[in-house]
């Protein structure tokens, strides 16, 4: 397969937040990224504006990019509609023949003017939410010395990609066979392979993560993209359902520090860890005994002082360790998994690596 | 409208709990309902068969049947397939020029050779589950006297959907402003309207169910329909962001006695009723108080004396009123609703009607 080069589409939201399947491209797949497309910024770099990407250059049309043939698009917005004003350069893309790929709930290749232009350039479209799973689950045939870590959160959008990338990366360096297992569009984008779970018709949903478990699991060390949280008011259900569906063995809670309300929900105020902690090991628990192993801090609001403290304070409430992946390493949270490992698989797996 | 005259299919199903959406209609459409479609149990009744529909007739053929306008696909069958021998029944019934309604997963109209043969004919496709909810929820604009009662349950086809009809019904009969809330396919067949929450993208789930609390908080409490289990390994995403998604002031716990496993997987057991209302209360109560009203027991499996002693020992065990809804009657739960109605809206609505 041709070496992808990637243009990822920023228009008019060239922010961390909005665009942070940009950024995480940026950060996981640097090799491929050519440019940022975003005509209100474009003459500055990436990392000006992103505070990511370093010298990536951001233009204003394909034409300025370095031989693009790959279209991203770089945000993830709420509801996960395409802005209007971006189709044209959909349209342009898929007009010079290149791939375009998109995260987006709406799918491009929905859009009959997409698919037909498209055809007559011989572009493509790749929707990576759409799916049609139809299974539901059968808990039979899972390998009992596959350890399954899951990343949860008080919230959506503060890092739990980030983590479970950070720590199989970390198992990995550590000479572990560890598998970091996407349950979104950016982890899909990233990893080449996974399940998009909240674009899955709910009534398979346990289901089709469920076989992610029996397509990964010939590692020894699973970390599963948790999504959204079971205190979120728009998203509980994908929470649950991936919750019950990967059957972790352990959980790593991810919060941003700082953070007081629902992203986008002003009104509803985060709960505690300490509640948040007991609502996912009551319901994660019903099966199978499941626990909290670790906690990764997103502390890009807090200076590297405030950080450390924060990190200090919430190990000490919830009586696990506690670090910033980017500030600190992973390295204390995937020690947290192998003393899970050695717990529960024993001493010969743990220590055949 | 012309009246519906329903024939329900069961070919080779007719049993009561594969054939649960059958015996549903027949039990709260009867006057509807022309025969059975069975060519297995042809000349025999209803009532023989299922033990419900009285002299309801089974037929071989749709030639044998009073008239029919409509077919009903009266199976709900697990992951919602339609079994192969039954299209060429539901080609016939199209050929005649016949609404058919389904519930199932597998939509008709997704089927070129019946869309065909209803547009040749004048036949038409009702698929009930078949949506395009996407629209999260927002927490806003709720009626604050409107009371929102959930019937959960310990696994699948147990009666919640009956016993969210029943308490409804009996509320209404005491003069109340009452609404069951139909949230799957057969509540939607039975009431008219409703949201197939199964059959919903997950992300858009919660925001599916919230929309059912604005279409209908003009009455003063409202049943909403549980769906599967926060204890089921298939369909506990639905469950929960239906229970996120109905904000309940009040739990109905539905559960049948004698049940040991999970319908379908034998190799997971039930979870025991105090642990199970432990996870329905946590979970639903992180951003609103929820608390269990009462039990509404499916005893058809005890005889009298034993349901009669059950009612009394769950009753014992959880703290709240248990009745079997069809041998006592819903009124002990219609009261219950009527306490917590008092209790958080005041007397000034309790006594208004």
């Amino acid at each position: 397969m041709e070496a992808r080069r990637i243009v990822i589409l920023t228009e008019g939201h060239s922010n961390p937040i909005t665009a942070k399947t940009a950024v995480s491209v940026l950060r996981y797949r640097p090799e491929e990224v050519v440019a940022l497309l975003d005509s209100t910024q474009a003459g500055k770099t990436s990392g000006e504006v992103l505070g990511f990407g370093g010298d990536t250059p951001i233009v204003a049309s394909l034409d300025d990019a370095d031989a693009p043939n790959t279209l991203l698009i770089g945000i993830a917005p709420m509801g996960g509609k395409l802005p209007a004003a971006w189709r044209d350069i959909i349209l342009d893309a898929l007009g010079r023949g290149m791939s375009v790929v998109s995260g987006l709930h709406d799918f491009l290749s929905n859009d009959q003017g997409l698919v037909d232009r498209a055809a007559e350039s011989g572009g493509t479209i790749f929707d990576v939410r759409k799916n049609n799973e139809r299974d539901v689950s059968h808990r039979q045939g899972l390998r009992e010395d596959c350890l399954r870590i899951h990343t949860v959160g008080h919230d959506c959008s503060i890092g739990k990609m980030v983590a479970s990338i950070e720590v199989a990366r970390e198992l990995e360096r550590m000479g572990h066979d560890a598998k970091f297992v996407a349950t979104g569009q950016t982890g899909i984008m990233i990893e080449g392979d996974g399940c998009p779970v909240d674009c899955v018709v709910s009534d398979f949903l346990n289901g089709a993560v469920e076989k992610l478990i029996l397509a990964n699991q010939h590692h020894d060390i699973l970390l599963f993209e948790g999504q959204g949280s079971l205190a979120h008011p728009r998203y509980s259900a994908v929470t649950a359902g991936l919750l019950h569906g990967c059957l972790p063995h352990g959980l790593i809670m991810v919060y941003e520090a700082g953070r007081e309300t629902i992203n986008g929900m002003p009104h509803v105020p985060l709960t505690p860890l300490p509640k948040l902690v007991e609502v996912y090991e009551t319901l994660a628990s019903i099966h199978m005994p499941t626990k909290l192993i670790g906690v990764a801090v997103n502390s890009r609001l807090l200076s590297p002082e405030e950080a450390d403290a924060e990190c200090q304070r919430v190990s000490g409430e919830l009586g696990v360790v506690a670090c910033d992946v980017f500030r600190h390493g992973a390295a204390p949270l995937a020690n947290a998994v192998l003393e899970l490992q050695k717990e529960l698989i024993g001493s010969s797996v743990a220590s055949s690596n």
